[in-house]
Formats: C-alpha cells, sequence, structure tokens
C-alpha cells in the first residue's frame, strides 16, 4: 500500500479524490489537507462511511511532516505553486491539478509531464511530476489529437464550442454563481480570454476559437468541434480513425453522435466518449466529446496519473 | 375588437398563444380547438382566471362555422396543411406557426409572407398570410442578417452551434422524452438533418453548418454562430452595425456578450436579445442570440404578425 | 392614471412588481428605487420593453419629492420601518411587502390592515395601509381559513410542511445558496423558528407546527396540512366547503388533489391553487395549497390590494 | 467468489446493482437479464469500462441454465412472483427488490426475510430469501424504529410527508412523466392509496398518514415525520436514542437538522441520514430521514444484504 496525501481537499474536485482514493485498494490515504475543514474528519464532511472517513483534514501537511510516496493537489494555481518545491525537496511525487505547471511540462527537458493519460503513457510512467490536463482539454483533445496525428484535419481555425456544469467554477462565491442566477440558464462566458486557450493551443498545435458556456447542470461537460478535414476524407473516415486508435482503452469510448452521446451517461464515470456528426459540410466535419468535468476532467484522470506514475495497474480504485 | 381564434391551442405554443390572445386590448379571443381537450375550459386547462378563462375548447372550429377575421394555427405542420385552405376560402387572415407554408412565402408571386417582424414588416401589412418562422431561425437571423447586409460577413460557411429547451421538442412523448432521461442531459440531436436547415439557408442566402443541442430547461433558446468576417471589420464594427439597426426595435435588444445574455433573461419575455463577442480570431467572429422558444421564437412573434397584419399597434399585447 | 412608486425595486418581488406595474392600464408607474441600480434604466437591467422601460432607478425617491397617490414597498423589513412614517407623513397610500407592519395590523385601532386580499377586501378598500401576506401564510390560510371558519376543524395542533423554492430566500449572498449547492437538494430550514410561524399562528387562531424545505426550483411554493377534523366531516366537506367560499374568486382555485395542484402550473400566474386529499384518517385531513411565491405570495397580492386600496378593480393589471 | 446475476437489470436500480455487483471484489456477476436490451452488453447500455463491461444481457437467465448462487431481482412485482419460485427451485439464495414478498416476510414460519439489513441483521444472516425493503419505508423506519423501540413515542398517528425524486417512477413513461411536465415541479400523487402504506404500517405497527410528492430531481428521498412523543421527553432525548442506537452503523447517520441532512448529500451513496428537529411543540416531534432511492433504498441495501446473507462483510463493494 503505497502512502498518499491530497492538498486542497475541500474543493469539488478534492472531494472526489478523497472519495476515490479512500476506495482505491492500491493506496493509503493518509493525509488531507484543508484550511476551511481543519480539524474535522472526513466522515462528518463529506459523508464516507468506512475506516478512511476517521481521517482528519489539515491546515497544513508539510508542517505535520506527513511521510508519503505522492501528493495529489487539487489547489488553486496560486497554492500549488507555493506548495509543491517543497513536496519535491523531499522527494515526493507530485500530481497537481491546477494550470500551474502545464506550459512548463510542455517544455523541453522540463521534469513536469503534461498528463492527458491516453496520450502521454509512457512519459508519465517515468516522471515523478505530473500537471494533469484542464477539462476543457481533456475532452478537446481526446476528440480531436488522433485526427490530427492521422492527417486528417486540414489548415484552418478549429472552433470548439464548450459548454460547463457549473462546477467548473469551483466553490467561489459571488452574486452570479447563486441558484437564482444560474438555474435554468445558459450563455457565453470568458468569451475570448479562458485560461485554457493557450493549454490547448499549445496541446493541438492549432489556432481556434474556444467558447465556453455554462450548462445549467452541477457536472459535465460537453465539447462540439467544428473542424476543416484534407479532401475526401469522410465522417466515416473520422469515425474510423478514433475507433482504431481507441479500441483497447477502458477510458475512452468512441459512441455514435446520438443520445449515446449525454454528458448524463459520463457524469460520475472516469470516461471521456467521443463522437463523430455523420456528415461532412462544406469541407467541415462536428467531433463531440464529453466527460465528468470532476473527474475524466480532473479527479479521476488524475488517479490514472498517479497509478500510472506509481507502476499500479492504471485502472485500479476505478473501476 | 377583431375577432381571432386559435388552432392547436393545446400544444406548448397554443398555450403561449391562448395566454397572450386572452389578455390582449386589441382583439377577442372567440375560439380554441383541441382534439384532447374537447369540451374543456381553458380554465379548467391552464388555470387563466378572467372571463376568457371560460371559453371552451372545441375539435373544430371549421365545422362550428365560428366566423373571426383572423386565426392562429399552433398546428403541426401536416394539420395546418389541410386546415389552412378551408380558413383562406372563407377570406379570414391567417397566421401559421408550422413549418408548412415557409419555403412557399419565400418564393415570388407567393400570397405568403415570412414572417420574421423585424425583417418583413411592410410585408407583413399588406398581406393576409403569414409563414411564422421557426425558433432556430429568428434567432439567428436577428444576429447575422444585418452584418450580411451590411455586407459584413465574408465567404465562407457559417457554424451555427444551437441550444434549445425541451419544449421545443412540443408534447410528444417517447422515452428520450422522459424527465429522468433529459434531466442534466446535454447532447446533440438530428446532427446534419434538421429541419431549420433548409429555412435557415434561404433566409441567411448562405451555406452552413447548424448544430442543435438539448438544453436541460424547459423553455430558452440560444445560438452561438461562428462567421468570418471582412478583412478589417473589428467586432466593435460589428456591434455597432447591430445597435443601429436595431436601435428602434422594441422586441430586438442588443446586449454585451456576457451575462446579460442569457437565456434566463428572455424567458417568458418577447424579445430576442442579440451580442458580438469581443474579440475577432483567425478571421472568425461569433455572434450570439437568444430568446424565449415559446414566445419570440412562437406565439410572440405570431402575435406581433397578427398585429401588423389587423393593423394594429405592433406591440398590443405584448407590452 | 394614479402615480405610483415602488421602493426596493431590484430585489426579485420589486422586479416583479416593476413588470406589472409597467403594465397596468390604471396606474402610471413614476418612481423606482434601488441603491444597486441607481442610474440604470428599468430595461436595462431587466430588459422591459416598452416607455415604462426607460424610467431609471434612483437612490431615494422620498429625497427626489416625488409626486405620487401611492407607494409599493418591496424592501427588507429593517428598511420599511424607516422609509415608510415619512411616506405615510406625505399622505400616500402604503402597501408593504415585508414583515415590518404585519403584527401591528392584526391589533385594533391600528391604521394598517392584513392584506390577505380574498379574506380582508373591504378592510383594505377602507384603509391606506396594507401589511401583505407573507407567501407562506398567504398558501396556508388560503387552504384552511374557510374550513376553520365553517367549524370543521377540530382542536389540537395543525401540522404544516412547506416547501418554497429559492427566490424565497430573495437575493442574499451566502455559500449555501450557491447553485452547486442548492441544485438538485432537498432539506428542511429554520425549523422551529421561522418567522412566519407568529403570522400564521395570529392568522389561523392555532397553535401549528410549521416546518418549511428548500424546494430545488426559483419559484413556487407548496404547503401540505395535516389537519384533525370534528367527527363525522367527510374529505367532500371540506371540499364543498372551500368550493363554495371561493366560486367567484378569480385568484383561487379549489382543484382536485392531483397534478392539477402542481407548483409549474401557478408560476407566473397570480394564482392561488388550494386541494383536499380524497381520505380522512385516524382523524386527520390533508389540504395543500400552492402558488408562486413572487406573486400571489409577493408582488401579485400587493396590486391586488394596491386595486382595492386606490378603487380600481381588483383584477386590473393582473389578467 | 460468489457467482451472481441479476435479473431485471435494464430498470433504473437494476443499473445500479449492476455497477455495484460489477466492482464488488466478493462476487463475479455472471449474468444479467433484460428483455428490452438482450443481446446487447453492459458497456454499449452502461459505459461501465473493465471485464464485467463485457458480459451480455439475455432475455432469460432461467433457460440459459446458468449457474449461480445467488440471484438479486429488481424486476416489478409480477415478474418477481413469476419468476422466483423457479430460482428457489434450484436452490439459489434471492434477494427481490420488488413489492412481492414483503408482507410475507412479516409472517411467522415464512422462510423469507424482510430486509432492513441494521433491523433485521442476524435474520438476514439465517435465511436464503429476502424481501427488499421499500425506498420510503427504508428511509421512515430508519428514522423511526429506535423510537418506537425505546417507548418515546406516545400513541397517536404519525404523520409522514414524504418527497422522492423522479426515478422513483421506475422507467414506465406516460406524459405526466415527460420532462416538460415534471421539471421544476412539485405535488402530492397517490394520495391515501400508495402502495408502501401497508408496509410502513407493518414495520411500524402504527398507524399513519403517509403522503407522497415529488421532488424534481431524478435521485433522492426525504421524508419529515411528525410523531407524538411522551410527556417530558426533549428532542435532545430522541436524538441521543437515535446516536445510542446507530454509533457503530456504517450506513445510518444521525446528523443535525440543517443542511446536513440534504438530499443531494446522500445521492450516489449508500447512506441513509436521520436527524431530529431541535424542538417539541404541541407534544410533537419533527424526525427526518434521507436517502438516494436508487440506492439505500434499493441496490446499496440489497447489496448489504446480499453480502448478509453469503456471509461477506456487510459492507463489501459498497465503501
Amino acid at each position: 500500500m503505497v502512502r498518499v496525501a491530497i492538498e486542497g481537499a475541500s474543493g469539488y474536485s478534492g472531494i472526489e479524490l478523497t472519495r476515490i482514493l479512500a476506495g482505491h485498494p492500491g493506496v493509503e490515504l493518509v493525509g488531507v489537507a484543508s484550511g476551511r475543514w481543519d480539524g474535522d474528519s472526513i466522515r462528518e464532511r463529506t459523508g464516507l462511511p468506512g475506516p478512511a472517513g476517521r481521517l482528519c483534514y489539515r491546515k497544513s501537511l508539510l508542517k505535520a511532516e506527513l511521510e508519503v510516496e505522492a501528493v495529489l493537489c487539487a489547489t488553486p494555481a496560486n497554492a500549488s505553486q507555493e506548495l509543491i518545491p517543497a513536496w519535491i525537496e523531499r522527494g515526493v511525487r507530485v500530481v497537481d491539478l491546477s494550470n500551474a505547471f502545464r506550459e512548463e511540462a510542455c517544455q523541453a527537458d522540463s521534469p513536469w509531464v503534461y498528463g492527458l493519460s491516453e496520450h502521454a503513457r509512457e512519459a508519465i510512467k517515468a516522471t515523478r511530476l505530473v500537471a494533469n490536463p484542464g477539462c476543457y482539454p481533456t475532452a478537446t483533445q481526446n476528440a480531436l489529437l488522433p485526427l490530427i496525428t492521422a492527417g486528417l484535419i486540414a489548415p484552418g481555425p478549429l472552433v470548439i464550442d464548450a459548454k460547463s456544469g457549473v462546477t467548473g467554477a469551483g466553490r467561489s462565491t459571488g452574486e452570479h454563481l447563486l441558484y437564482n442566477e444560474m438555474a435554468d440558464n445558459h450563455y457565453p462566458y470568458r468569451v475570448g480570454s479562458h485560461q485554457h486557450v493557450p493549454e490547448l493551443e499549445r496541446g493541438l498545435g492549432r489556432e481556434l476559437l474556444f467558447t465556453p458556456h455554462l450548462l445549467p447542470t452541477r457536472r459535465g461537460l460537453f465539447v462540439s468541434c467544428y473542424v476543416p478535414v484534407v479532401s475526401g476524407t469522410s465522417a466515416a473516415d473520422l469515425e474510423a480513425c478514433l475507433r482504431e486508435r481507441y479500441a483497447d482503452e477502458p477510458f475512452v469510448q468512441v459512441v455514435s453522435a446520438d443520445r449515446a452521446l449525454g454528458v448524463r451517461d459520463v457524469v460520475g464515470t472516469p470516461l471521456v466518449r467521443v463522437a463523430v456528426g455523420s456528415t461532412i459540410k462544406a469541407g467541415l466535419a462536428r467531433v463531440f466529446g464529453c466527460l465528468d468535468n470532476l473527474l475524466k476532467g480532473a479527479a479521476s484522470q488524475a488517479t490514472q496519473n498517479l497509478n500510472l506514475c506509481l507502476g499500479l495497474p492504471e485502472t485500479q480504485g476505478l473501476i
């Protein structure tokens, strides 16, 4: 049993990580950090039954001199930047869920690896520092990377119309995040300025028009990608490419572009589903992706990466 | 007081029309047709208080030899096709909310007028037969037509990512329309085959990639349009064009592309709101539109058209 | 046209009042007060089309020396207590929607009248100061008062299980009011200490166990009342009593205790619906009531009371 | 590894059972029956990753001569009545989730045991046939049984105001189950005639007034119980009684009657939470209970019972 700990355990992603790692047969969760829940037990705060529920949140795991082999940071980027160097100094493996080290992870000679699990598996196995991808980039890259790699996407901008449930905003307060303001609502936000745009452009190597919208649900994320295809490529070619690429992947499912694609069916699961619209028009194809923003978009992909990093079976604790 | 009647009064749009016309100071609602509610009063079925609530649904208004000056048909297209010739024969003005006569309305020498109120006002005033636009085409054309007319949109396909609340599907049954299947869900539907595509391409005169999605709400519709702009055009130019065009329109509001644009704020109103994203990237602009699919997308636009057709003030009964 | 103004026009009830009075054919809305929206127009903030939308919010109507015949206060109780004496001094009629003067309104010799419209009509017509009832008390008293008056309710405590949509909490912030905390949730709140308990006990003249719960919707309120009946009373007797009492009331509808009773059907309307469960068991009957907490529970009842107070038709502006 | 199978695997409870048993380390899921999904794999229908997802649904497990040690029936009562005798004949242990054998399970000398896990543990260990309780009875009995047993509840009827999410209605169709009819709605149903009333009265040994209502969510169930207490009993006494009784129970949590009690926090978990309102009034106490109707109200309690029946650790596969 590998001893692990969670920084930022009281955020929405941190709670999901706690739930996953508490039930993970290959690791022992020995520390959970949260300033706001300091001193309370996991059970009191989340209802988690069983022995792991007795563990109590602490303000700082570093000060507690906790001995662990790996730490998962579900902290905001600035907190990650502050905490992680000390963990690295102690020789601990780190999976960071924030935006703090993603850019560095894409540079040559960096000790960090960008943890898009299905697309960087060997590099993740070989590193001690994983920068977990953002939720929108996970859905989008899983949908488009194989098509780009296979040379099926023509030059030109990619249009990404994206929608996310409200937990995507974290637990921050603000009048616009009130129930009465968000319920039954739908609107675009951070148009032209979302923090995931550079991550997406790095990952896909393409210029893109990314537009996130609010989805009036708590969880779930959907991307609709409108992409130019090379002349002579059919929708069937695109789907075949994705099916071949993901045939052996347990957590990436290629489905048909109908109701099988709904966010409702991936919420609560470690899956990302992708699909191709059945017609090409004006040289443009539609490629879709969906996932649970707190799981494959955060905590379950972090667990995949932890497993890879520790040499455990990749799906352990997740199925 | 002009005597009017409603065919198809028990569908979701028909109920909204009933509510609007019952409170309209310039018309008297004298007939409401519904097979399923035949014999019941409006009050029993919808709770509408006041004298109009006492009117009872009838299976057929034509057989009842009801004398009216105008009839509004909120019937499915095949029912409209069957009923409307008999009403025309009686010399009655018709506003049809279905898809039945929209194509005909766009042909030269047709007695029908395509009723996009703000864009065909004089023609509607001069006709006796109005084909009311679909909900998606109303939002999309109000967002894009002024920009196309002003020559600001470059050649190339238009990408329309559209989302609609569940009432857009009408009251039809089917397992996928159950609460448990649609709640908290989001997915694309009729990809590449939606019935509004020809209407949109006729209206905009452009090839387009239209992809409707389910929004997990009862009412509300949103379109996100990704369109190529002519070189040198800024987002501010686009917004200025829309603001100038709609400066005097009571029911079209140009807002900034932030939360003011949410569907929640137009549901229950006769408004369509449009906005322009603040940046152009890779030659593409974002233009947004939203409305209540049952009001500006159906019943309130039909009332605008009825008012124009009858020579009443266009906003009567709506504000 | 009677000149009227609204204090507290930017709260959820204030927005509904603004919408109603802007379209009311018997009054002219000449002032709307809001600190947070000071200087903005109604149209900018609420999208209201038409001439009334051009009116701008002001911080203080009293300082502006606005001349009006009546003022409606949708302010919190402490603000009402501060503002209203100055309005009274100017000889203006007042309808207060807060809790500030409800207790005083039930005392002998008070100039205030407790404005449960259907049950105090003559007193409201004769006064210049109306304390508008709370939302829960409006639903509960309309359901139970006729039965108590008719002597059909036996001694013993009344159990009131009540549920309200989230707008009942107003626009206050707080982590528990976030979308992510309230969506899909349901729980009791202020158990044993809700501010409507004294109002209910005064109004019904009975001891009661009142338990409000959150309903995960924006609008709508439902009360399920479990009450002892006098021996020999059947459910049919109770229903007949309600039907007779409300036969001529436009805004109180007696329906059967099935789906006709749902909150969905009263949201957006000025109605309160009441019903009786079809069986008596262990001497207990079930009596239900539902309404829109922002309309019959606040703004539409305030308008009924304004109409009565001004000698206008009671339903004017509401149907 | 104990070989088990599921009858009725495509209903909402059956899907949850499939998910739980596929991940259960002590059992091997070897058969899943469903007429509607006959021939499809679990993975195709539910997305379940991992080896268990490859198992295919069959129309009939009995005809397939499948060898198993236990079968869980998530079938409607009439299907359970038809199928179960044949399974019994084969010497297989049975956990039935329907209403079919609950009454028989409460009779002396019956081979069936009524599986309210925490209250019949030894009997369940000793039997081969478990009638799993209904969702409302599980919440209500866990809330009230310890108080009744301790003699703290006075004579007189118990009032149970209950609310359930829409999955409680199963996957049946019907216009009233459409999204547009149920979203944002709340109403009582089957007032005076719900099938759980006899089960509740048997279980509690008391006459009660039970009134179920729709909660506009997919999952979650809440009961608010208004019960007479013996003179001198305080709310603290009631809470102490529950805390003592459930101190060592992993799946029954006693919480304070505030937001900790919300259905949102038990949905997706095998928990039932109970709480006592902090005041007694007119001799009446409030006792609350909540759970996930598909888990503790169905599939997770069935798994607890299966574990007990097979001699496995009670919480295995559930935490």
